[in-house]
């Protein structure tokens, strides 16, 4: 499992064989499975999933206990709440599988101790961590910026795997939309792909 | 004006004074007045600023013509269009001074340099990444979840500094509510400041 995220990790920076074993030390592996709460809202928050194989989302509820998915994670993809993460207060969100998923868990006093040791893991976080905020930012934009549709569409395009796999009812709640407005939208864009 | 940086970076790492002026030959200083662009929709991303005195805005343009402001920045904040930022793209962003504002910038290359030069600054960099993407979240689980009127609560308990200062159509436009609304939330919030 854990060459998974040696590999992801050498896309950035090097990492020796020695390290890739001592990096092993510092994740459990965990199995989760579909709908199996990997983070529950009310609870603290002091654990950092990478996933191997599988999807999950992250999401609250409303005071009108409606959830809303404010994130999906694939492979390769790092979540946790990062709001509250190692901190003294309790998250409000939940992060489950929505299928049956592999992941490599971090706790923050691990995560703090694997910089100490490997200094290089600063940059590979701080590109990630980069990333994670450019795409915010990207989201942001296309939120106040675009249509439904087009909004839709820019996604369709930039994860074409996820459209599929995701369940539409959590797809549309991501994107904001009812189940029944996606579904229009879906109809339209397979008629029109331009 | 390297000192305020210089405070900021040692709240999260150790800097020698000898550290602090090897620093400044990797930042240059600038000034924008009021209104004044730092950066352009159409043109490359290649700085980055963190901001020492002053208050600037990020905005983009939506296709009927409209500005959309997507964040704010003050005293001790970071801000540029992380999705591009040093590469071969043009940013569809402005960045722009919302009242006179005093900067430190750094280039993509010189920031990378930087990096090599005082791997301390990724710990830096890692940490301020890794807030701002926390803020984000934050902020995503309010827009979807709360009322305009929690929404508004939420930011003026959190920024007291900010609501006063920051011109009320553009406070509008970062809360996506129109001016009027905005005018009436508050007259209401005052009244009722629980």
């Amino acid at each position: 499992m854990i060459d998974k995220l040696a590999q992801h990790i050498r896309k950035i920076v090097d990492l020796s064989a020695n390290e890739e074993a001592e990096l092993s030390d510092f994740f459990d592996v965990r199995t989760f499975d579909k709908k199996e709460k990997m983070l529950e809202a009310g609870s603290r928050c002091n654990d950092h999933f990478f996933i191997v194989e599988g999807c999950a989302r992250m999401f609250f509820v409303n005071s009108k206990g409606v959830e809303h998915t404010v994130q999906f994670a694939i492979e390769n993809w790092w979540i946790t709440d990062y709001s509250v993460f190692g901190r003294h207060v309790t998250t409000d969100f939940f992060i489950q599988g929505i299928e049956r998923t592999e992941v490599l868990v971090i706790n923050f006093q691990r995560q703090e101790e694997l910089y100490r040791r490997m200094p290089k893991i600063e940059r590979y976080f701080r590109l990630i961590y980069q990333r994670a905020y450019a795409a915010s930012q990207f989201r942001t934009k296309y939120l106040f910026g675009y249509s439904k549709e087009q909004i839709y569409r820019h996604f369709n395009d930039a994860f074409p795997d996820f459209t599929g796999r995701v369940p539409q009812h959590l797809l549309a709640s991501y994107l904001n939309m009812t189940p029944e407005y996606l579904s229009e939208i879906k109809n339209k864009v397979d008629l029109n792909p331009d």
